[in-house]
């Protein structure tokens, strides 16, 4: 089955908003089997949006228009729709009496025209879910089919998942069920990765079941997607478990979590596990590692705090690093033992370095050190990051958060650490 | 002049990228006084690349298409377009030296596949930017034009700005100077600033000379564009000018910044200004105000640093907050004076609340204090923020920043503080 995306919207044209929808929706459609060569957006005007959908029409089995079903009198879409099947609107009175209660019940006056939302082109359906007020649709046309979505992305998403691509399927007659899981990896490049499993998906290139892509994630490192397509849930959900356990032989050392999970969320449940609790110094990230662990729900049983010593007589007086140069490995273990001590807590992380835009004390930019301060062991890191001022400060951040999950891990190719619990 | 925008790339299609070249090109052309009626993505396939851009010749004047004019067997874009012109391409051989030239200097073994990079469809012409190993393309096809430049970014937008938009000008005839300022607003919404800036912008809609536009930036509040058609560069900036002390005596009161300033970057050039230093203390941001204080580079001059004091007995011991809740007005003042006292700064900032997911002694979620002291001032500010936990944490970072912002300036609508300076 063949379907194109046409997002209605001047301010997309305009550059105003960015069309996220697109890449969203295209991921959907590739993950169920269903085949997207045409993206068109096109501001809200009735001529141009009838000539985008008919020509969809033609190349396409199926259509999706997002945007323009909102109650102004810029919002054609359902009025094009009908144009394009030649049908009348007719107002759907169930629709109407659910938009006029949303408004009664918030104690909000409802003007006439947001009963237009209510219009739906004769032979059209609306879409059961209706996250907002504006109802989507569903407008078959011979063996073809239109299908119209609001632009906002929480409803377009909700009415994508949970009613276009189920009907999308059934009309295409895919009843089998695909199923992904995204293994989360760092510290190995898309090459190297593929090198490892190059056997692997040679392998399943043959005997088939399974597939396995690559996805680059920026700073987050690189995610390996497993998909299966089987008869059943069950069988769907075995496969996935058995190529996830295949894969995890070949290249597990680099996988840090899976699906939903973070380097942050992934490192908390590990200190949490152990009991451990968790302070951190920084100084070239200023605050970032403590942002992005605390952006996890539930993160204040783990951490303690966190001390941005940006200046260097804060790394003095309150981390107790001893004075002179502070973008060296000896400041960054003394910043992961002064924040421990200081915040009280069993684990202690910290970062300098350099993040330009020039360099400090004769070390270049991109130089950042780690330190980590478990029981006894206390050990520093040196990495050389690449980018500019932001890139450096993130993969700082990241890097340390995987540094301290290795040392959890009680794995390193250097040093014998073998992790310590209480 | 109309253009139209065609993104080649399966990548594209497949979600694996998000379009964001679409929403600057928009802008840019937008800004140019172009309008861009289509924006089309499809995947690297030579009848569809064919057929799209013969369309986009017939209803627009230009066409710009991104993407594939890389060395691989994929990037078509060369091929499709010398055959839309029905020409054959013909080698630069200046052009291939460069890419010679490129390999050799950096040590590295050059495939002959790099060369087909130097092939350009007889009666088209390189564009002389060349940021990578692609060059882009112009190429003229009676009175209409192509114009071809790689999907990376950074090479797009140089190749864009310093070839592409002069070029489409001067076919277009515009010789008219076109420029804008954008007013970075906080504290008032779109519909108040509207009301507000209705009589001016009734004026300008019946004198000319300028135009004002509003655009949403999510957290970081409303921006005002200010938009100048002039003769000359000079006539520009003093129509500019004039026009942003005109809107300035009417909203001047919600504008914090000008084009590239930020909320952190205006916060950190007052305290410069006079003189002071800046210590933070942060629960319910977690680190996220250091963090955006320190991306500002040379912020260390003015922030000292921050204590993230994520549990509640850091607050007591180290920011001498008194024992009891911590999620109240006295709790913020507090910290605000104890990061002062601890980091040994002038000023000192400070946030407490409920980001979520669940309630916190008894305060409902969205609940954030903010606090502030210099010199003898000490205050706290109540407010309530809508969101998630995400974007909670995000706008009391940037409520806390103009906090302090205003109090700098000496303006308040409740308290006669009047700024402090040593």
């Amino acid at each position: 089955m063949r379907c194109e995306f046409i997002a209605i919207g001047t301010e997309l044209l305009l550059g105003q908003i960015v069309n996220s929808n697109a890449a969203w929706l295209g991921e959907q459609l590739a993950l169920a089997g269903i085949d997207c060569l045409y993206q068109v957006t096109i501001g809200d005007n009735g001529q141009r949006m009838k000539d985008t959908i008919t020509q969809a029409l033609e190349r396409s089995d199926a259509v999706i228009v997002s945007g323009g079903l909102g109650p102004t009198q810029d919002d054609i879409t359902r009025e094009v729709i009908a144009e394009v099947m030649g049908v009348d609107l007719i107002r759907d009175e169930e629709i109407a009496e659910k938009i006029r209660y949303r408004f009664e019940s918030r104690g909000r006056v409802m003007s006439d025209n947001n009963l237009r939302q209510a219009d739906i082109p004769m032979g059209g359906m609306p879409i059961p879910q209706m996250p907002g007020t504006a109802p989507g649709l569903i407008c078959p046309l011979g063996d073809k089919v239109i299908y119209a979505v609001p632009g906002v992305p929480f409803e377009m998403k909700m009415m994508v998942n949970e009613c276009v691509l189920p009907d999308m399927k059934k009309r295409a007659g895919l009843t089998a069920i695909i199923k992904s899981r995204v293994l989360k990896t760092w510290g190995q490049t898309e090459s190297g990765l593929d090198e490892m499993l190059t056997e692997r998906m040679a392998y399943l290139d043959e005997v088939g079941g399974a597939t396995i892509a690559f996805q680059a994630s920026g700073i987050e490192g690189l995610k390996v997607r497993i998909t299966v397509k089987a008869g059943s849930e069950q069988e769907a959900e075995k496969a996935l478990s058995d190529e996830e356990k295949a894969v995890r032989e070949i290249i597990g050392e680099f996988i840090f979590g899976t699906d939903e999970e973070t380097m942050e969320s992934v490192v908390l449940d590990m200190l949490r596990q152990r009991n451990l609790t968790l302070a951190i110094a920084e100084s070239v990230t200023g605050g970032m590692v403590g942002a992005r662990l605390t952006s996890v729900p539930g993160s204040s049983d783990v951490l303690k705090g966190c001390i941005v010593a940006y200046a260097s007589e804060i790394k003095y007086n309150i981390l107790d690093v001893p004075e002179g140069p502070v973008v060296t490995p000896d400041a960054a273990r003394a910043m992961a033992e002064g924040a421990r001590n200081a915040l009280g807590a069993d684990v202690g992380i910290s970062t300098t370095g350099v993040a330009g835009p020039s360099e400090q004390e004769g070390q270049p930019v991109g130089t950042v050190h780690l330190g980590l301060a478990i029981g006894d062991y206390i050990e520093a890191q040196m990495t050389q990051l690449p980018g500019d001022r932001a890139r450096i400060r993130e993969y700082g951040v990241i890097s340390l958060l995987n540094f301290l999950r290795l040392r959890l891990l009680g794995r390193d190719a250097n040093t014998p650490f073998a992790g310590k619990t209480r």
